[in-house]
């Protein structure tokens, strides 16, 4: 039986030294472009776990995990709880709904993430629902078959708390979406689309269904022209088009695809050209896209909407309807934000150091928090004060240059308008005051020079690159909690003395993607650059398979694509 | 944008010509040392439909799908109805279980395999409830979401039935199994099973679960020790050793498997160094078999036995419950079978033409259906009487010579007793029969000689190879109907006149596989050879790669088969 041993050899050598693969798979996928980075660390697990803080993390999206890829420091010891064992790479969740992607091709299990690390990471699959941040103690919930004792609950404590649990859909109270609309928020969601899609196929093929009916089944409605809704209106369209019209041949031309936007425009975070290009390119794909359309009601069989701009009403019915319109707080949030006094806000707030308002030992990151950007205003007696050296209550030109940058820092909303040119020097500030040459200012004219300044303030979209950023930016905090503690690196504290132990989060715009169908893809790059078309679908293509969680997913990914490439996509509903 | 087609048409060119691709796969599969064969025709669609025969298939699985691949006549006009919109690669469902393969790696629609005739094949998917033999009819029940219309009804009018619906699991009316236990019939099984096993793990890893508790979740029992409960219990042996153990390592250590057989031996269709095997690799896996073992009950947490030679219970707490004992007849079958006068049989009987008995148009094949050979004893009267030429009530050699081939080909258990070797001629036929050297014998003395040839009949095993091979038999039959209508080609009418249109069914055995986990494949080739270990793993592999339905599902499994090799298996609860 000696000679078996081989097979088992190489078998355990891929295990145990996957870098081999991994250079063959890199050469692969640097053809696209793009360098991809490797990181797994393998080193022996430390002990001495005496006395260190607990960190328990919620959530395992983009935030939580990137929170944990990048966590290095291992004075902590780090507890993991999220309903879902697994991360995805929610970006092709649209191309799971059709099958260009596979659903599990997309997702890495938390475990392999977090047994990655050099120190021991606890992961609890249970939902939390309810924080108690004066106990500093969570509570939740597995949910699992009775056989296997049903619902469990139990509680933790924490010292500090992550929370990155993502945000549900927002129906803005619509009645009829909770029962009848679908979501796409996660893989299970896209799962249950793709069935769907199939369904309301096969559903048209079977004898006795009248025309009317054949219509109306073959109607896919998507509501909201966001990146999610456009991708999923062009990834069905492509789906249709391209594998169900020849294998339903006798439904495919009842095929309709409806885009209802509330605003003007598709896709209206991103620049004018790609928002006129998609129009375009949706009419000639028959894609029906209805602007200034605001969805009234959804019944069983029909979406009720409303033209904003004539007041008319506007009746279609449906086979299958999408909504996907942004995200909303979830009520484990709300109720913990009622605790901490936040509970007129919308959504929950942190400081710019991702510190929720009011809890010191709690950061919120991701979806489920939004950055309360402190306003100049508030604070513009503090900064005059401290700006004006020889107190003298006038701030010249060489106080303001020493504490300019300080002010920025601080004040990211001073830098846009900066940048903007609206402000280019303080001349120009006080010009721009009192249309005078003085050199000097008072504080009256500081307020009214720095007045348009806060509405700079934007909050920060609910993508996954913002909830990436985030993470990796907190895990830098805790990594040199220590040291930052004893030699602190942030701004000055305006209204305190010293420094900010960190600088505050800032959110760097990598650009972004809307995938328009038929390999087509529009790019919104840094620096106001725009690519629309074939070329961006690979540059798609190369940045997607470079920013996959693992090579497993990578290897998938691109398998999958190349096999839809090869093959088309499947139509079993399973 | 002229130059941005030049990609649309390498697309396109893989899509109407794939054989380029397919010659590139065939040399991957073919190193596995198995010829593949390729048959994708694509002619012209026929359209004159005029007065053709309306067939309905009942099913899509190996014997639905087999006929219709099969069936190459076009002057039928072909329908199928099936609940299920694809083709299943049964044999994989256990690599399903743990995700050694992907489900959908595994399954084929239907239409792609339709679409692919020369001929129209209309599909429904639908389920068949019931079938009236009397008027021809079928009544088929669609069930999709209340939006689409909810169950809708409808009937099929029909000239030739093909009934290959399969078979349910059979409980043996034992209490608990139906609300307790998981099976493995379809996809859906193999997909439950997968996330069970990892709610299993999940729910051992929270906290406050006592010892036994663990042990208990951590309780995967097996009833039923044929093929498949074995493969289901080697791959999940795979399965948690290869990649659970390093994620869970802190349940690890509870696992435990046991597999309960009620006869002696597990696999006990397989030659006996196949069985001694088995289960000494199981004992070195620490798998625990125990044979002689019947389950009398599962409760929500508690496998109930009892030892068939002792009489002891045994009582197994128990995390999860796979349930593998045999197939039983669906209940619209039954319902058929009373309807037919079958009412007090087990199984829906055929004839060896497949049709079924009592019913002239209607044919069953597959998992449904048993082959109801004709007894010998049941015709001696006509078969001496035929046999007797010159009709002096005594049959000598040479009478006998002359009509043995057409007896052998009626009753096939003629052959397998000659074979046997227990009757190598008519000498020895009436040796047996009165121990004299007498040259001819008259029909008591040829009822004797005969009477034990009846016991040779054994009904087929209930394989994807039996239905496979049935499935090609009918529709060659179909596709000869009109040829041999005039010209038969089957064995002499022994009661009639003239000869039998067809051939009777001969099932082929081609050897049977049974994986035994760690990459160790046991088989049992035709001619009672025997091959056991790594190189029987690697015909495995070859098998099955090459019988798998479609070049994309090939492509998928091998992909699969590769990414397991590499980077082992998903523990994701998808």
């Amino acid at each position: 039986m000696r000679g078996f041993n081989y097979y088992e050899r190489i078998h355990r050598a891929f295990h145990d030294h996957p870098t081999v693969f991994k250079l063959l798979l890199v050469s692969t996928l640097s053809g696209g472009g793009v360098a991809v980075a490797f990181s797994d660390s393998n080193q022996p697990k430390t002990s001495d776990e005496f006395k260190k803080k607990k960190v328990i993390v919620l959530g395992t999206g983009w935030a939580g995990v990137s929170f944990l890829k990048n966590l290095k420091s291992s004075s902590y010891d780090v507890h993991v709880v999220s309903p879902r064992n697994y991360f995805a790479f929610t970006p092709l969740l649209p191309s799971v709904t059709n099958g260009t992607v596979e659903a599990r091709s997309i997702v890495e299990p938390v475990r392999n993430i977090v047994n990655k690390k050099p120190f021991k990471v606890d992961f609890r699959e249970a939902e939390c629902y309810k924080i108690d941040p004066e106990k500093r103690k969570i509570y939740c919930r597995s949910k699992h078959n009775k056989n296997l004792g049903g619902d469990e609950e139990f509680t933790m404590d924490y010292d500090l708390l992550v929370v990155a649990m993502g945000a549900s859909s927002n129906t803005f109270n619509t009645p009829g979406v909770e029962e009848h609309a679908f979501f796409l928020k996660e893989i299970e969601d896209a799962q249950r689309i793709r069935r769907n899609i199939v369904d309301c196929y096969e559903r048209a093929s079977l004898p006795n269904i009248s025309e009317e009916e054949k219509k109306r089944i073959m109607h896919f409605v998507v509501v909201g022209g966001g990146p999610t809704g456009v991708e999923y209106a062009a990834e069905l369209h492509d789906f249709a088009s391209q594998d169900m019209a020849r294998l339903y041949p006798s439904v495919k031309n009842y095929l309709k695809i409806t885009l209802l936007e509330a605003g003007d425009h598709i896709l209206n975070m991103f620049d004018a050209r790609i928002t006129k290009f998609a129009r375009s390119k949706f009419q000639r794909d028959g894609i029906d896209v209805k602007t200034g359309a605001m969805v009234t009601k959804i019944s069983e069989k029909e979406v009720s909407a409303k033209d904003i701009k004539t007041g008319q009403n506007l009746s279609l019915p449906y086979g299958m309807v999408l909504w996907s319109t942004g995200v909303a707080t979830r009520p484990v949030v709300q109720e913990f934000m009622k605790q901490i006094g936040q509970g007129n806000r919308r959504v929950l707030a942190t400081d710019e150091w991702l510190r929720v308002e009011g809890c010191d030992d709690i950061y919120a990151l991701g979806d489920c928090a939004t950055i309360n950007q402190r306003s100049v205003m508030e604070d513009i007696a503090a900064i005059f004060s401290r700006a004006d050296k020889n107190k003298n209550g006038l701030l010249d030109v060489q106080e303001f240059k020493e504490v300019i940058g300080d002010i920025c820092n601080r004040y990211p909303q001073v830098n846009i308008y900066l940048q903007k040119g609206k402000l280019k020097s303080f001349d120009d500030l006080v010009a721009n005051a009192q249309g005078t040459n003085k050199k000097e200012i008072d504080i009256e004219t500081f307020k009214k020079a720095l007045s348009e300044v806060d509405s700079q303030m934007k909050n920060l979209p609910a993508t996954a690159q913002v909830a990436a950023q985030q993470g990796a930016y907190l895990a830098n905090c805790f990594n040199r909690m220590e040291e930052c503690g004893k030699y602190p690196e942030g701004p000055v504290r305006v209204r305190g003395t010293g420094h900010h132990r960190f600088e505050p989060f800032r959110y760097k715009h990598f650009g972004q993607f809307a995938p328009l169908g038929g390999e087509q893809t529009a790019a919104q790059l840094p620096g106001d650059m725009v690519n629309i078309g074939y070329s961006s679908q690979w540059l798609w293509y190369s940045v997607y398979a470079s920013k996959l969680v693992s090579w497993r997913t990578r290897y998938l990914v691109v398998g999958d694509w190349t096999r839809r490439f090869i093959f088309g996509r499947d139509s079993s509903k399973i």
